[in-house]
C-alpha cells in the first residue's frame, strides 16, 4: 500500500490518489478540463463547424473589431473584455449611446462560456454560434443589423480574402458565417487552473486552506448547481425561494419557467459584481447570499471565507492572445454612426 | 560608374543610391526610421525616463486598462486603437457617457506619436508624459479625476509590486507616475514601411508609380509641413488661406497663434476620417483639399491618385502587442462610476 501511494504521489495520477477529497469531488460532479491540448480542442470543437487554425485568427479579428457595431465603438471584447477576466467589471453592461441595458443585466464572461449548456442568462440561446448574433443586433449593446455587419465586412478586401482562404472561395461571407467565425474564437478561450490539476489527481496544487474550502463547497450543496467543468452552465430555478435581496432590481425574473443560467465559476475572482443583476461587488457576499437564496441556510463568515479561499484557486491561465491588426476600411465601408 | 551602381544596388547602401529621387527625398528633409533596433530606441527614448523592457509592459497594461476612466469602460485604446491604427475610425472622438469632443475634434494616431513636436491638435503639450495626464481627466473623454485613477491603482496588489519591480521599492505611484508609464509604452509604437527602406537606399522598395506619387509629394510642396522621420508632427498656420471646406464645422481654429499640429502621414490609409475635425473620408478628396487649402493650388485628379498610391506605402509594420491580462481589482478598488 505504501509503494502505491508513493507512486501516485510522484506521478501524479488521478486514479491513485490517496487525498479523499479529489475522489469525493470527481464523485459530486466535478470535472477537471483535459491536461492535454488535443484532448482540450477535442471537447470545445463544435461537430457541425470545426475548429481550424484560420477560423480561430480570423475570429479573433472579428471579436476585437468595433466595426461590426452601428457606431463603430463597441467591439464583442468591450463587455467581454480578455483583458478583464471576460467581463466589462462593470454592474449593468452599457452599449450604444451608453444606452445601460434595460432588463438590468451584467455581461456574463466569455471564458469557458463554451461549456455552458445553454447561453444568456435566461438560456434562450443552444450554443456560442447562436448567442453572437444577439448582441451585435440588439439596440441596446452594439445595434448593427444584419446588412450592415454584412456589408461592412464585404466591403473590406482583406475581410473577403482571408474568409477565402478560411472557408473557401465561395463561401458566402453572411451574417451567420460572421458570427460562426466568432464562435470559433470563443471556443478556445478556456483557462485550466492549479484546480484542474488537483482534481486530475495532483494533490498538492491546492493548499490545505483551499482543500477546505473545496470540501466546504462539496458538503453545504454548491455543486447542486455549479458542477461540471463549468462548475456551472446549466440551468436552475431562480430564486425559488424569493429571498434573492436584490430580487426587485431589475425586470428579469429568468425563462418562461423561472428558470436562469448558473454562471461558470471558474475566475470568478476576476468577474465581480456578481450575480444577473450586478448587485454584489464581494464575493464572500455573494457565497452567502447563495447560501441564503439558494440553499436556505446561513453561511458563516469562516466558512464563507473559506470557500472564497478555494473560489480564487479557480482563477485560470488565459491563452495567449496577440492584439489583431485589422484591415483597413475602404471608401465603400458603410460610415460609423455613433448617432 | 556601373561598377558602383551595382555594388549599391547589391548592398542597399543609401549613400551610394543612384535613384535621384531618394537623394531628392533625403535633401527634402524626408527622414527614414532607423533599421537597426538600438537606433531606434535611442530615437524614442525618454532622456527623463529611460525606455525599459519593464515600463513598456507595465504602460502596456495601463494603456489597455478601462479602469482608468471614471466608468471603467474608456481606456487609451478605446479612441487610439492599436487594431485600427491607433485610431477610432469616427468623425468626432466620443467618451465618458458617449459625449462627442466639444470641438469637434477628431482622435489622432498613436503610432508614432512620439515624432510629434508638440501632442494634441493645438499644440499645447510638449510631450507623451504630458499628453497621457489630458484624455484620462478630460470630462469628455475618460472623466477620471486624478486623485480616483491612483486610488484604482493603488488598490491593487499586483499593480502596486509591478510598480515596485519596476521602479524600485521607493516607488511613489502618483498621476505622473501613471501616466508617464503609458508614455513609455507610447513610445515604441512606430511603424517602419517600405518607405524607410527605400529612403535608405533599397530603391526597389517602392514601385515606380509609388516614387511617380513622392515625387510629386516634394516637388508640389506637401514636404513644407508633411517632413522629416514622421511626415508632419510639426505646428503650422491653419487655413491662412481661408479655404477650408469644412472651416466652420467645430470651433477649433488653432492654438492662439492660430497654428495647429500638422498630422503624420505614416499609416494615413488607415486613419480616415480626415483633419482635426474628420470630415474628409477620402484620402484622394484630403490630398486634393490640402492642395486648395494650404498650398493655393488645384492638384489634378491623376496627380492625386499618384501621391495616394505613394501615401499608401506608409502604411507601416505595427510592433506584436500581446493582449494584456490586468490583474483584477480587489474589493477596496473605488467601483466603476457610468453616472
Amino acid at each position: 500500500m505504501k509503494k502505491t501511494f508513493l507512486l501516485a504521489s510522484l506521478l501524479s495520477i488521478g486514479a491513485m490518489a490517496t487525498n479523499p477529497l479529489i475522489k469525493q469531488a470527481n464523485d459530486a460532479g466535478l470535472k477537471p478540463l483535459p491536461k492535454s491540448e488535443a484532448e482540450m480542442l477535442k471537447l470545445v470543437d463544435n461537430s457541425k463547424n470545426h475548429i481550424t487554425k484560420a477560423k480561430v485568427e480570423l475570429g479573433k479579428k472579428l471579436y476585437f473589431d468595433p466595426r461590426l457595431s452601428k457606431s463603430g465603438l463597441i467591439s464583442c471584447n468591450t463587455c467581454h473584455n480578455l483583458a478583464l477576466g471576460g467581463v466589462d467589471g462593470v454592474e449593468v453592461a452599457i452599449g450604444h449611446k451608453w444606452t445601460a441595458n434595460p432588463h438590468h443585466l451584467n455581461s456574463p464572461t466569455v471564458y469557458n462560456s463554451v461549456f455552458n449548456q445553454k447561453q444568456f442568462w435566461d438560456g434562450r440561446s443552444p450554443d456560442l454560434e447562436d448567442q453572437a448574433q444577439g448582441p451585435i443586433q440588439a439596440t441596446p449593446e452594439m445595434a448593427a443589423p444584419k446588412a450592415l455587419v454584412v456589408g461592412r465586412i464585404n466591403s473590406i478586401p482583406q475581410y473577403v480574402s482571408e474568409f477565402q482562404a478560411t472557408y473557401g472561395k465561395d463561401v458566402k461571407i453572411d451574417f451567420k458565417t460572421i458570427a460562426d467565425t466568432i464562435a470559433i474564437f470563443e471556443r478556445i478561450l478556456v483557462t485550466p487552473s492549479r484546480y484542474d490539476a488537483f482534481l486530475s489527481g495532483d494533490e498538492n496544487k491546492l493548499s490545505k486552506e483551499e482543500q477546505e474550502g473545496l470540501k466546504l463547497f462539496i458538503d453545504k450543496g454548491c455543486i447542486a448547481c455549479h458542477t461540471g467543468v463549468a462548475l456551472g452552465g446549466g440551468m436552475q430555478l431562480f430564486d425559488a425561494n424569493k429571498k434573492y435581496k436584490y430580487r426587485d432590481v431589475g425586470d428579469f425574473k429568468g425563462d418562461k419557467n423561472g428558470m436562469v443560467k448558473v454562471p461558470t465559476l471558474r475566475n470568478i475572482e476576476e468577474t465581480a459584481p456578481y450575480f444577473h443583476n450586478g448587485k454584489i461587488w464581494s464575493l464572500k457576499e455573494a457565497v452567502q447570499e447563495m447560501g441564503t437564496t439558494q440553499l436556505s441556510m446561513k453561511i458563516s463568515d469562516s466558512d464563507a471565507n473559506k470557500i472564497v479561499t478555494f473560489l480564487k484557486s479557480l482563477t485560470g491561465k488565459k491563452p495567449n492572445v496577440q492584439y489583431p491588426i485589422l484591415p483597413a476600411s475602404t471608401e465603400k465601408t458603410a460610415k460609423p454612426d455613433v448617432k
